[in-house]
């Protein structure tokens, strides 16, 4: 069995143009009449299918194809909003290949022993809602209550209630938490992406099974000093906030490069105040991203940053703090699935390889509740994402389409990971 | 002889306070009523002395205590405008103590081999019109010829010509040239002037004679590389610009504190692109600010840190350039008038050291066409400058009185230096 690639392409473009902006580039943001028009669009290609149809509380799209036992369901898509001027392929990819795949088992008079849920994810990019992964988060029950109150549109302040509430088609901003699946339902979670990456195209290999996605730490620390005239304190009188930041980001570089594993970190920028190109900065502030997946090593150098920030302030006299953002520990991939993953792409003469997910997808919020599955497939445009160069061929996306297929096949009739 | 420390206190409290500010402080910028002001009073004060009293076409203001012989004179003063927001004591009392010497010396009926030309420098601060030390830049011939057309008031636009022409009093645009003073006129010059740090303050000494005026380096280097995701780049494929300026950064501390000497370098910010905490920086851009007494040194460590700048950036495959903004060598006083203050003080019983001065003074420009001298007076409320917390205590500014009295008196009847 395969899929059919002009299908998949075709409907991919399809839905993917929808939301083009002038300047270039697709804007379909969660709660959006374009993002309705796409919805309505992917429903009915659904419904043609025969699958039972229906948007969650949250605004979650479902498809179940229903399998020949009363087992749990596989969940398998991705997420169906953009970024501002984004492309055709990101989250959109996983969608479309789930569909491609049921519509192929349709057609061959295929049916499963297990159901098959195709889900497409609202609001994962967060480009006018903040927060990411709203979707997938309130499917796992990780939202907080009030979470349609306090999360508001980044530019006008509108609540998401609103948003909900003109969106319709079923979400429910009084009823979000019934969006809440249950885990015993389902068997597993997979989700074809675009890598966002050039390592692909770097290998030539059209697709990836993921083994991990990395975790993100992201914090910003703080330091005070005192200010001073360029000219007016010797060297060692100083209390300079700007070098002990610079000494701190090479170091926050070391540690990462020392891991042994492809730990990445950041430092974006440092922020010195007061500034200026004569006077000696009294406060600096940097924030850090770093992104590991291994649990003890990401943990571990979260640790080793701040013992020697501490150290690095004890030498200057400054004194310091830290804010966490963001503290999302690493998810796995379920190591059966990975193999099934494997043999699906061998079997059908797909080369490949394995790789960390270094960017955040819906499957983390799944991996909490779930064993997952991810397949990258390659982003063919230098490996350009979240703009719109944003490229994958026709060919790698069938081949993932293929690879997500065999895999259907291969776990829809599984008793157990 | 010694000066009448009440009469200077008196004088410099009452021409100090002309422009003080609702916000506090004192702004006395340039060309300004307030600053007309206070040269009316000063002018007044030489008159009653008997001086021959002039404002040149630049706007510096001169009162000439003729000696008894027809010889090179000494000059002798400091500038007359404060920042905004600024003190008491900058500039004024450089210019305070010159005109009580002299007052000292024809209340008792001295009259020195050589004249004494006291001098008030205008707009050394550059508070509105850009630039810095003006007035000594004109009277060394260094300003170019359209200088009154090209600097500009920061905030209006202003031409320097027009508030020039406004001012009146003998200022004249078109005759800036004629300022210009002729070498063979003067013998020396000596700056009176305030710590404006708090090295007397920690060794509790009144005043100190400067060795040297450092050279000021100030320059910034931009780096370009290559702005990408923080998580979809390996730490190996980066072209980050950040952390080649924090490595940068770091280096320019370290060559400072390896030369030996009291080098000061400052690196006040960074200034990075596109300024993401999860994206890393394409562009980066810091200032570096450093000063130092050697020439050889200063100049020195010019190369090395561009040396530095050019292997970090082969290093990290990223492109950089320099933009100088201020290049000023170093100036040295002269070994015998040092040596004529240091026997001045000590004469007079007034403890003292000698010092290097980091800040830029008038000094700087007469260094360039005859011998200085420089003596500081201790900054007592924690060395703070330019700012209304700015103190001189009255003993302190009676001390450097008597040590520019002194001096006067020794170089009036010197042959040659």
């Amino acid at each position: 069995m395969r899929v059919n690639r002009d299908r998949l392409w075709n409907r991919q473009q399809e839905v993917g143009a929808i939301g083009a902006v002038p300047e270039g580039g697709i804007s379909r943001f969660a709660w959006t009449p374009e993002y309705k028009e796409a919805c309505r669009l992917l429903m009915k290609w659904m419904e043609q299918l025969g699958l039972d149809v229906r948007m969650d509380t949250a605004g979650n799209v479902f498809g179940r194809y229903e399998g020949l036992e009363k087992l749990p369901a596989i969940l398998c898509g991705s997420h169906f909003d953009t970024v501002p001027n984004g492309g055709y392929f990101d989250g959109l990819t996983g969608i479309m290949t789930a569909l491609e795949a049921v519509s192929t088992m349709q057609e061959a008079g295929y049916r499963p022993r297990r159901p098959i849920e195709i889900v497409a994810f609202v609001n994962e990019e967060a480009s006018q809602f903040l927060g990411g992964t709203f979707g997938s988060k309130a499917m796992c029950g990780v939202l907080a209550e009030d979470y349609v109150d306090t999360c508001r549109h980044r530019v006008t302040g509108e609540p998401l209630r609103t948003a909900m509430m003109e969106f319709g088609m079923g979400t429910d901003p009084d009823r979000l938490m019934d969006s809440r699946i249950n885990r015993e339902d389902y068997f597993c979670f997979l989700e074809v992406h675009i890598e966002q990456g050039k390592y692909l195209l770097n290998e030539n290999l059209p697709v990836s099974v993921v083994s991990d996605i990395a975790g993100i730490k992201q914090f910003y620390i703080e330091l005070h000093g005192v200010s001073c005239h360029a000219g007016g304190m010797a060297m060692e009188d100083r209390h300079d906030t700007l070098q002990a930041a610079a000494a701190i980001a090479g170091e926050i570089e070391r540690l990462a490069l020392a891991t042994g594993n492809d730990t990445r970190s950041t430092v974006g920028y440092i922020q010195s105040s007061p500034g200026e190109h004569n006077i000696i900065a009294n406060c600096s502030v940097m924030p850090v991203d770093y992104r590991e997946a291994d649990d003890e090593i990401w943990t571990r150098l979260y640790e080793d940053i701040l013992d020697y920030v501490n150290r690095e302030c004890r030498k200057r006299g400054l004194t310091w703090s830290v804010r966490s953002t963001c503290d999302l520990a690493p998810s796995h991939c379920n190591r059966t699935i990975m193999q099934v993953m494997h043999e699906a792409a061998d079997g059908l003469g797909i080369r490949h390889n394995e790789m960390v997910s270094f960017p955040c997808h819906d499957a983390v919020n799944l991996e909490r509740i779930m064993p997952i599955g991810m397949v990258f497939v390659r982003s063919s445009n230098e490996g350009l994402s979240h703009c719109p160069e944003e490229y994958t061929t026709k060919e790698d996306l069938g081949d993932s389409g293929d690879v997500l297929l065999e895999t259907l096949l291969r776990l829809g009739e599984m008793e157990t990971l």
